[in-house]
């Protein structure tokens, strides 16, 4: 390959053959998280560009436990095909928790298990978005929804997020000037900005998508991790027949299970189940065997409570060392929960840069461009502070603070 | 809802809403395997419909041993994320197989783990099928293949499969009269037929695809289940370049796990992985581990050489009934491998009647209808033979022949 010659859009090579690909390949932004993590992947490095959860808190030794009984008790049944809509002792699990924690009535037949709660947005993205078709998402919004729903090749409409929520009447705007059909959003511990929609948020969106039949994807893998553990009504509760909930263990359970599931009308998951069937027949089912198998031996919520305890204070001590070290015109939101804080810098000083001398003491940051569809965000970054110790929060925090104050002279 | 009023098409009623999809989900076949494997699940049938490994040949014990081996040495790890690619040590065990096996040289870097081998035909079809492009297949064609590529909306033209292969001049000429972007089909134990290609006319079918630059999947679910363990040449050893693998433990380790992988040219994975990230950011991480486990603890060929003599003696002895019992008139395949045997009914006799009266003497058996792109395939069935006993076989097939004489006297 000395000699280039120029290719049609979609056209790749290999060795000296061209590929054709599909169109909707052209329009997925390439991962730029994928990109930095395997940059930061060296051990040295205090990464806060990732988003895992924190290794010292998964239960190894309760899953042990759980996948021996389950392999000793049902092996030949858990090792076989099984339905498209999963295990269903762990789908009344799952609908009994959100009775327990939000006071949801929704059947097990509403809810299909998933390969953790990114497969959700690729079924929703399938079943609902067509080429052209209008989405609204939070600006910044997460980026996998972005990844995902952009292979359905949809035009986006971002929403300004603010501390308590969606900008209300720029949400009203698109939806009245657009055909838009759906909304995506997380509204608890928001990827990227760690911001949480107020209850009274919650309601005025709730009418603004009500008065027009928009549908809702609300995005839940962060509700469990509030750090006050008092959990705010889902969209589901003023709007049933709109609301779509998507659901993770990732965050309670382990990332490596890949287990999640989604919540639908009747209606809706009918087609969710078809799209499912096709794309993979159904999920890991020893895994969810496994997950039920811990799920009704353990008690989740003193293990949630240790997590939620953990984070809580990581985020603390990141949010006031930021406060304590940066320059006054830096900000940060305050999470409620989750795993990630949200960094705007002064104007003028690129994330991009940050990141690049961040890099070289030793510190991984992610430059927020990545979460706007519609470009800008070139001044903000997300800083992960679950999957870090005390010691490694205030280390890089400091280093950082470092390169900001250069970079803010310039 | 007792007034019904009409709806929109691609709209459907929950309650009282109506919803509207996406256009590619009004071009997916609805499920036919799954309606009637419903119907079937009555512990009573002898059921010939599905398409289920034989529960007895599932290692439990051995899967069980590398579960608790993988948690007990790495368990912090296997549960946390992983890279979208998939285990590395994995990914190699699968290239040095195919060098074994086929005498195949892939790097590991051309091998994306799945969730199952179904994942991969969704995943292609995202990668290269855009709505209008055109998909050869076999006639009759596999019917995970048939709804996974449907969702991306592609024109099938089904090509006319022998017991010696697809039709070489129907192939050409479907390629010479229109743009096929790929072909897809099962060399190996085809489902639903059973047919194997033979050597001669997978050379001649290269040639084809050679000449013209067309993309050959071929699906290799049953690649390991030739019953005589003489493998024979895939399309990659003809066509480096243009052609991908499918791949599946499903069948030799278990498929409750839904371990698959796909095997593609560099720039085609490239776009492979964007995809499988966008779809699920990873398979199942500790299953991989698992499976790794057992791969390297077991003596693998010793387990799949049982399996092989057990559908062998399977196969044999339900052929052997079918060409003994049935009317002169029915033919069937002469299977070399896989799950299962394809009968053609004289002309007349309808496929879904034959299932119905079946049904009510316990016997269950798939009409081959929904195999066929074009329709067409009313006197056919496919009857699976790995998932029952000898004497289930025997008299599932005998009453079967009654049923068939029956209706072939009206």
């Amino acid at each position: 390959m000395s000699q280039q010659t120029p290719l049609p859009a979609g056209a790749k090579t290999s060795g000296g053959r061209k590929y054709t690909f599909a169109s909707r390949m052209a329009k997925t932004p390439k991962s730029f998280i994928r990109e930095i993590l395997k940059v930061t992947e060296d051990p040295r490095i205090i990464s806060f560009a990732g988003g895992l959860p924190n290794p010292e808190l998964i239960d190894v030794g309760g899953v042990a436990r759980a996948a021996a009984d389950v392999l000793a008790q049902d092996g030949k049944v858990a090792l076989q095909y099984s339905t498209t809509e999963g295990y269903r002792p762990l789908r009344q699990f799952i609908a009994d928790r959100y009775k327990k924690r939000l006071g949801l009535d929704i059947s097990p037949d509403e809810i299909l298990i998933t390969n953790g709660s990114q497969q959700c947005l690729d079924l929703i993205g399938k079943v609902l978005i067509s080429a052209g078709d209008h989405v609204a998402i939070e600006r910044p919004g997460y980026l996998g929804a972005i990844q995902a729903f952009s292979l359905y090749e949809p035009v986006f409409h971002p929403v300004i997020l603010h501390e308590d929520g969606p900008d209300p009447a720029m949400l009203a705007h698109e939806l009245d000037h657009y055909p838009v059909r759906l909304f995506y959003g997380v509204p608890n511990s928001q990827n990227p900005s760690g911001v949480t929609y107020t209850e009274e948020r919650r309601k005025e969106l709730a009418e603004i998508f009500a008065e027009r039949g928009t549908l809702v994807v609300e995005d839940d893998a962060y509700g469990e991790l509030n750090f006050d553990g008092v959990s705010l009504p889902s969209f589901r509760q003023y709007l049933p027949e709109q609301a779509i909930i998507t659901g993770s263990f990732s965050k309670i359970l382990a990332p490596g299970m890949r287990m999640g599931w989604v919540v639908a009308p009747p209606a809706i998951m009918e087609q969710l189940v078809i799209a499912k069937q096709a794309s993979d027949l159904h999920s890991n089912y020893l895994s969810q065997r496994i997950a039920y198998e811990y799920l009704c031996t353990v008690d989740i919520d003193a293990k949630i409570r240790v997590i939620r305890a953990r984070y809580r204070d990581q985020c603390t001590l990141m949010v006031s060392l930021i406060k304590e070290l940066m320059p006054a015109s830096v900000t940060c939101t305050q999470p409620r929960g989750g795993m990630f804080v949200w960094v705007t810098l002064p104007d003028g000083i690129s994330s991009m840069d940050v990141f690049e001398h961040a890099l070289k003491e030793q510190v991984a940051v992610l430059p927020g461009i990545p979460f706007y569809t519609d470009g800008g965000g070139t001044n903000t970054l997300r800083l992960n502070f679950s999957n870090s110790t005390p010691e490694k929060v205030r280390t890089g925090v400091e280093r950082l603070s470092r390169v900001i104050r250069q970079l803010d002279r310039h």
